[in-house]
């Protein structure tokens, strides 16, 4: 019995591992078309910045630790073009042929970025692969570009030009739509903007990139472009075998991240999840995530239902220290999903002012019909993770704002203030239900 | 009609002002016995320790501010030695007769330390009021006392030592029981213990002190002693009045604050909460739970029903830079309330290595039998309120663990790793299940 798994990252080694821990007598194979394996993309970005030096110290295990300790077998630079079910095999780039018993799709995400002429050009880049990043380190250390152009106000981007700008990098930042953070929120965008332009970034916003030149973009000259216009699912060999499209673009799968197609999973990046506030199928392609997925799939692949617990789109970043912590839905994301959104903003203390406590901002969202709480964004220098994790855990609830409001959280002078900035920010919020 | 309230500190004054938002027409009159209102006893550890300089910056608002502000009389120094419900009024101690329609009793807690002789001493102090706290710095200032004896292992106890040993002194800590912050769980104990004589601190555990010398406390010459022993409600007037106790000693309420005198409540440390894990009532006297308490007791004072949501039993504080929160029920705890308790503690890096990450510990614990969780404990230098806080709203909502394991918590490298501290925990408790 043959667990076949393509893709050597987050999810794809998630499940391996999870499918050996449950039967040590399965024979485990995963393919990576990569180099590496097991690496934390989520680091990429301080691999650039240079807060980490190494590239190795972002690979977690190799593929001698996983034959070794694990007695899964790893083959890297193995680059699967097709997948054929009826005959329980994949084909390789090189035309080999393996056979699979049980197989786990892990193909992960790809840049969105086809629509941009001049995409490939050497000075231009993307963030997504440990390759990505070896590339665009060894470009900063040999050719010391001053001018960076960083196309997407999404994630990466603005980690990126987080990442560049302490680099000395003079960085400018363009952002296709209105708003960054893909949020249709203009009080956040503003308040970022403002912070970016505090470090010297400069933001165009609403100024979709179309061409990139070789020593500019539109108006701004440039000696490095980096793209982060964000991602794609890697699944066209999977639905060219049949393998079931959702309505997201992503594959579709069940609780247990079965495909359409029997002893066929999906998990990571190339696949849906499902949103426990939406209550429906989300693509949020996200580490912590894929790894969730990939012990779900590992797990019903070696024989034991188990049943992914869905998601609640809880994320964060840090840029130029300031944190960005969302969790549900926003206002008009809620509003799409046929919510009544109703927003509260409040600003206050993130702990006792003689403990050094900075200015932190709750925004909460409920539906003005049930009273339930819809999603949250914390920013601030403090305490970001913390409070979006309990908005996290109250949406995985399905948690009422009055109900939020009655939270017993935690207090002592250095950590917080006696009402706690998200029992403010549900007060205020209950004031307008 | 008017609302009396007796006690001008945390519940008090919570009840008072949302009476009055409630109601713009109620006469308010707020009683204090200190000459002090509305300041944060939670920072008196900070004063102490000179963090805070003055006093005054403890203090949030003067009754001036009430009387103009909120149209709410407050009068200090006037302490209520009587109440005769059956005419509804209350008796001050210089003989002064007040007359009420609606009764808040927010009379608070005061420090027990009935059995140790020599406690009246003038080296001798508490850190309950804000005199205390104005009593001992004095001591500190003109004395300069270099060795100091705290008595009692609890938060006060802990809190001011770390207070006392930032001014330089030597430390001496007793416990009466083995066990610190009066939680049967030896291994927080033993931790707790090295870190405290890291810092230079001795402790002495299943120590209880009898006497107080004028030099000394059992072979320990000192020059100064705080009793933190704990605390017990100040409730006899209530109790005497025909006011219910509770079976924790505590006065007896229900959900809306209401004692069992028709129009009299009781908020804040003077009075029982009721405890979401156990379902049963408990004595928690905090800060955050008595300004929850107090707005309870001043809405259905003022004639709207609302009801108090109950805690958890979350706390977090300081020593000498390690946080340790607890929320729940620890496995004792849970024992003796009939639950099967199962534990599991990890330790794990609270955020990316190269981000500074340090190890944090994780103690979760659930019942065997129903496998909700019933309990954690965090401890670290880092994130430990936004971990514990998550802990608590799980708790809140009775949440199993297998549900806890699944939440879906922000990960980027400056704020958390990949699987979170609580979900590794959450992980290693699910094998023991």
């Amino acid at each position: 019995m043959r667990l076949l798994v393509i893709g050597g990252v987050a999810a794809g080694l998630s499940a391996a591992a999870r499918a050996r821990r449950i039967d040590p007598g399965l024979e485990i194979l995963v393919l990576e078309k990569g180099q590496t394996i097991s690496y934390g993309a989520c680091g990429l970005p301080y691999y650039v910045e240079d807060r980490v030096h190494s590239a190795d110290e972002l690979i977690v295990y190799t593929p001698e630790y996983f034959r070794k300790e694990r007695n899964i077998s790893v083959r890297t630079g193995a680059a699967v073009v097709e997948i054929a079910h009826a005959r329980r095999e994949v084909t390789l780039e090189n035309g080999e042929r393996i056979h699979y018993d049980r197989l786990v799709i892990a193909t992960g995400a790809r840049p969105a970025c086809g629509a941009i002429a001049g995409a490939d050009q050497p000075h231009v880049f993307r963030l997504n692969t440990l390759d990505d990043g070896i590339r665009l380190k060894r470009y900063l250390v040999e050719k010391k570009p001053g001018r960076a152009v960083v196309i997407g106000g999404g994630f990466i981007g603005l980690e990126a030009v987080d990442a560049l700008r302490r680099n000395g990098l003079a960085v400018t930042l363009f952002g296709a739509s209105q708003h960054l953070l893909r949020r249709e929120d203009a009080e956040l965008t503003s308040a970022l903007v403002a912070h970016l332009q505090r470090f010297g970034v400069k933001t165009h916003l609403g100024a979709p990139v179309r061409t990139i030149a070789p020593d500019r973009v539109d108006d701004t000259p440039c000696d490095l472009v980096l793209i982060g216009t964000g991602l794609l699912p890697n699944a066209e060999i999977a639905f060219a075998a049949g393998v079931q499209k959702g309505r997201t673009g992503a594959i579709q799968v069940d609780d247990r991240m079965q495909t359409n197609l029997g002893g066929v999973y999906a998990a990571g990046d190339c696949a849906e999840t499902f949103h426990l506030v939406t209550g429906r199928p989300a693509w949020i392609p996200l580490g912590t995530t894929a790894n969730k997925m990939g012990r779900v799939a590992g797990a019903n692949a070696a024989g034991v239902r188990e049943r992914f617990g869905g998601v609640v789109g809880t994320c964060v970043l840090s840029v130029f220290g300031l944190g960005i912590g969302m969790s549900g839905l926003s206002a008009s994301e809620a509003r799409r999903e046929g919510f009544s959104p109703v927003s509260a903003r409040i600003e206050a203390r993130a702990k006792a002012r003689y403990f050094g406590g900075r200015s932190t901002t709750v925004e909460l969202t409920a539906d003005q019909k049930t009273g339930r709480l819809l999603g949250g964004v914390v920013t601030g220098e403090q305490g970001v993770a913390g409070r979006i994790n309990v908005i996290a855990a109250a949406l995985h609830h399905g948690m009422a704002v009055d109900e939020f409001e009655r939270l017993d959280l935690a207090y002592a002078p250095p950590f917080s203030t006696v009402w706690d900035p998200l029992l403010i920010a549900a007060q205020q919020l209950l004031r307008q239900l």
